[in-house]
């Protein structure tokens, strides 16, 4: 994984309110059982640009089409209200009637426009939010709204997470300083493929800068950033009805960057891609029931859709993912989801190695012990090198193991 | 699942010997660790017309790729000999060439020639045979070949399997009696998808019959029924590097079956379709850690190919495998998973029902009360229909599942 590239610093605490001039809270609204927070607000003193990938899935949630409406009607925002516990999918009209009705509320609290806010939720198929409940909690939600919010909204959108992902960078342009902020939640039904001003997975994720950038740069800035992170990673194969990733800029830093190449441009990407990779890998280790994420690298593939496929297929494999929750080097198994995968290669050209050991070599056993490659298994992460002897494209993922926990707690989600 | 046709007659207790000519045995040579049964023997007392379907995996086994070159060069075939515990697969020439030895002892042993022998293996990946302990099980299953040998091979076969899977029908042609029998194993690495002359899953299965039968419309009539049974189950979505179905036609019986409209070919169509339908559902229920089978109906896609992707994207769909083993109604997964399918269609006109409950009506929840649904997840098995509203076209799977148990397996399949 990335290390931080050394013009920029990582803000200890920082989250979605630490770029200037945002302000997050995250409150308790009632509809999760368990009684823990439950609804976020992020909220912007100035307009923002923005742009938003969400989830490709058929069914996409109200939510979702709401922020598409937004993306493709609006010129800015200023806030972003979600709550977990329901994911306000397979709702119908009155699904999206609610989430207008959201917006308008929040927008009414805030004295701003209900254009101007973006919804999102996560959690339960199929169930109406209980307005309520929602409605009282905006009230708290706009009352606790505060520059130290980042960790509290970040706590208020998870689900079955058992912890909050949240981070903020900044660099110097011209002796001012941009500040980038992000959290996500997602621990199951985690298989995004986001697309520009369409989405997939419950995952959800924003950003938020100081940075002036137009919605256009923004947009290209984002697909970068997620066709390198969240689109990498699966737990368990499921495309969310829910996914959505949202970036927020609202220029009160006063600096202005362009998706072009200049430094500027280049220490924004390296921030959000370096945000996204962190939020996207640890999405993963906390993926349900995770015990340990492995890094899928193809190397030398005959092209790039080799590449990809034949990662998929690992990342994807149920048997390779039990096998790694039970530290079994069985790989065989590896070999098999790359035979499987459609990738075109010469079995007999293969290698493999788990970590620095070697495992396979031209398609058979190479001869490290057993109980070595155990030992890297047993590592809380490896990385999982599979050379296909074919080309020179490569790919890389995330993916987590998959333990009776990840049974547990998908068998009980409901009850 | 079929019921049998009123002019095939089931055979209690039947299998693979239990057509004319054929003799079966099963024994024990050490390869598993348990001490179970894991060599099984199948010899026609007179040449076989053959026909096989193998896995498409480019990591085919020793035995796979050995049936596959008896299927190019030969005519006829008369013996074929299984090992479980070891795949020999991803065992590079020496493999190979201790599956033509496996197969010239056999044929030494029968008196028969070395190409009149097929092998099979299945178990684990990137292990040589014994050929000590292979030899001195040959000897011992060739001592117990006989006609009532059908459950003993049918033993011999399993892995993960917690039982064996064997089964006979016969038909008369004009006074004369036409019987075909057939054995499988496979519990884990079940996504076959296996072709004609190359294959796909850790399945093996294995067809006798007494009918006079071409090689050519063997083939034919080999697909048609792998197309519609094995092909349409999956267990874990992981596609094996020795998947094979044989089918031998010793014509003992007499009775001549052309791959027409005829009466005669009619019956056999009915009985292997029944068969394979038989084996491959029996498979899935006896998949690693299943407790239900449930088969996926999809109804009114645009198209077969849309039918069969969404078919498959519920039936691979983790989340949906884990609702269904802990008897959660959890519809919108299954909704999720049509959505991300790649099928296309109008989210608004989808309906849903389980068994004969209505699910979902028009996209959205259809009302049956949640204790009323749960109650039909509650049987062993139970039929998901899902009416997508958008053409005419259907298909249907059949899955497992997903428990505990099937992690617990996996991860200790090895140590």
């Amino acid at each position: 994984m990335k290390t931080l590239n050394q013009d920029l610093t990582r803000i200890e605490g920082g989250g979605v309110a630490t770029p200037a001039g945002f302000q997050a809270a995250g409150i308790v609204c009632g509809l999760k059982k368990s009684g823990k927070p439950d609804l976020a607000m992020v909220y912007s003193e100035t307009p923002c640009n923005f742009a938003g990938m969400f989830t490709s899935n058929l069914f996409p949630a109200a939510p979702v089409q709401l922020c598409r409406d937004r993306v493709a009607r609006c010129e800015t925002v200023r806030a972003v209200v979600v709550n977990s516990g329901i994911a306000n999918a397979c709702t119908g009209s009155t699904g999206y009637q609610l989430a207008e009705e959201t917006a308008a509320y929040v927008a009414g609290k805030l004295g701003i426009a209900q254009n101007d806010v973006l919804t999102g939720s996560t959690g339960r198929i199929g169930v109406q939010l209980p307005m309520d409940k929602i409605r009282k909690g905006i009230d708290m939600a706009a009352a606790a709204l505060s520059a130290d919010g980042s960790a509290a909204a970040s706590e208020a959108i998870i689900t079955t997470d058992t912890r909050p992902k949240r981070i903020a960078v900044s660099f110097d342009v011209n002796g001012k300083k941009v500040t980038v902020g992000g959290m996500t939640k997602g621990a199951g039904m985690i298989a995004p493929h986001m697309i520009l001003a369409k989405p997939h997975a419950t995952m959800l994720c924003y950003l938020t800068t100081d940075a002036v950038i137009s919605n256009s740069d923004l947009a290209v800035f984002l697909e970068e950033a997620v066709c390198g992170s969240f689109n990498r990673i699966t737990v368990d194969n499921d495309m969310s009805t829910n996914d959505t990733c949202l970036i927020l800029a609202n220029g009160v830093s006063g600096v202005k960057i362009n998706a072009d190449d200049s430094r500027e441009a280049m220490l924004f990407r390296e921030s959000i891609s370096f945000i996204t990779e962190y939020l996207a890998t640890n999405m993963v280790m906390d993926g349900e029931g995770a015990t340990k994420i492995v890094e899928i690298r193809v190397l030398n593939a005959r092209n790039e859709s080799d590449a990809k496929i034949c990662c998929k297929a690992i990342a994807d494999s149920m048997l390779c993912k039990t096998a790694w929750f039970g530290c079994d080097p069985n790989w065989g198994r590896v070999l098999a989801a790359a035979g499987y995968s459609g990738a075109q290669f010469d079995p007999e050209k293969v290698d493999l190695d788990y970590d620095d050991f070697p495992v396979v070599r031209g398609g058979m056993d190479a001869g490290t012990p057993e109980e070595t490659l155990a030992e890297a298994l047993r590592k809380e992460s490896f990385v999982l090198k599979l050379d296909l002897g074919a080309g020179d494209a490569a790919y890389h993922m995330w993916t987590s193991d998959i333990s009776y926990e990840y049974v547990k707690i998908n068998a009980d989600y409901h009850t």
